[in-house]
């Protein structure tokens, strides 16, 4: 995550010198917080378009979460049934809206219950074959919950292991691909999650910070976003079963995945 | 619409004050311009919580466009697969996402097909009975395309007859109901619309326009909103058919309906 802790400072300096631009000499009350705030917004629109380029082909890649009722026959990219309602959908209406001269061709190819290793299997069809340019992946949570519920039986050592192996190979197959690796999240107080989740899951997280680190990928840290939220409205609000984001929860989602782009 | 006009003064006035203030008198690049969005982005924060009261019940209703594939089956509030994969959803989830200390609840009841008289014919179930504190709507592509298509008999008269006694009965039976009326839109250059649809059809336009009027509704030009798009992409981009929005048209859409609540 180098490039980023670099970009994190540029934007800090530009915060910096926007804050201390003789604002506080005008005598009007609120611009320096109507500044600040404003400096955030542009650097947003600009480097969310830099960050794609013309023609880009973007992948969404996950579990249950990220195929959000995704019609499963009709695969195309683009299209709103073949995206589910889910964070996926929120984000590449966005980034297809705003962005429309980029001419971006972005896919959903998450698949409800999936772990890492069931993501391996179906790689060369629903990945490498479509030659992505950007991918985003969001998996972990089923590889804790089913060998909780035992239904399953390897752990976090195989996440590790299996994931790496797929980032790796990721990289070997499509060497210019830029990566964004989410971070899988859970909030305790709803009808699945207790707080005893909560530090075996934090084994989970970890592997996956730890891979964006070695695979220079963007993170994006959901679970951050999510306990943060839980200030203004119970954890129930943002997901039901502690897994699944409601509405609410895949706004946030949506909202921390861009915001990520560009810190 | 004669509040909207006031609205916008006042923003315009804001607008003049902070284009004013004494910024260009500050040797800084670019300050001015980053003031005017910024101005626009404090504004609608501030303006799109201002409209919703705590607890507020919203709903929207409409045709397919509205519909979006959502499960007939569950009709849930602020539950994602009750909303499709539209504009509906991508509005309501950052309304929820971002006004969650408002505790809204909003219902998607848009069904795929409809004419303004088979709204009529459900309202009882489908809005009253539901005492939404906001109603947005958007109806009338069908009962254009259907009598076009020889399917059906009314004309542009009966639509105006029926969407303003639904208005009249909606006004009636919710007195304190706000009202958000959507512009029904078509692009020709796409599979099922051409150019001999834009003049006949602007009598359904002008319509509810005049109703929107008549009724001290919100008026959402999306109209405007996709002729403005086809300068950056072509009509397809923005709905293959003419009448279905891709994703990047219901972005289009759910941006010019948050942009109208604060216009």
């Amino acid at each position: 995550m180098k490039k980023l802790r670099l970009k994190s400072e540029a934007n800090l300096s530009r915060r910096t010198f926007f804050r201390n631009a003789g604002i506080g000499t005008a005598a009007i009350t609120g611009i320096p917080a109507l500044l600040t705030s404003c400096a955030d917004t542009e650097k947003t629109k600009t480097s969310l378009t830099n960050y794609f380029s013309q023609d880009d082909v973007v992948l969404f890649q996950g579990d249950s979460i990220t195929d959000a009722g995704r019609d499963k026959k009709n695969e195309l990219p683009n299209h709103s049934r073949s995206f589910g309602s889910g964070y996926a959908f929120i984000i590449a209406s966005r980034m297809l809206g705003n962005m429309a001269d980029k001419n971006l061709t972005i896919y959903n190819r998450g698949i409800s219950g999936n772990k890492v290793y069931q993501l391996a299997e179906r790689w060369q069809k629903d990945c490498i074959d479509l030659k992505p340019d950007v991918l985003s992946i969001l998996i972990g949570v089923n590889d804790y919950w089913h060998l909780r519920a035992g239904r399953y039986d390897d752990t976090h050592e195989v996440y590790e292991k299996d994931y790496r192996e797929l980032l790796a190979r990721t990289k070997t197959d499509l060497p210019g691909i830029k990566l964004i690796i989410c971070e899988p999240f859970v909030l305790a107080g709803t009808t699945a999650v207790d707080e005893s989740w909560l530090e075996p899951f934090r084994q989970y997280q970890e592997i996956a910070a730890r891979l964006a680190n070695e695979f220079d990928a963007i993170w994006v840290p959901f679970q951050k976003a999510f306990d943060l939220a839980t200030e203004t409205a119970p954890a129930t609000y943002w997901t039901g079963d502690g897994v699944h984001p409601s509405m609410a929860g895949c706004q946030q989602m949506a909202k921390t995945w861009l915001k990520a782009l560009y810190q």
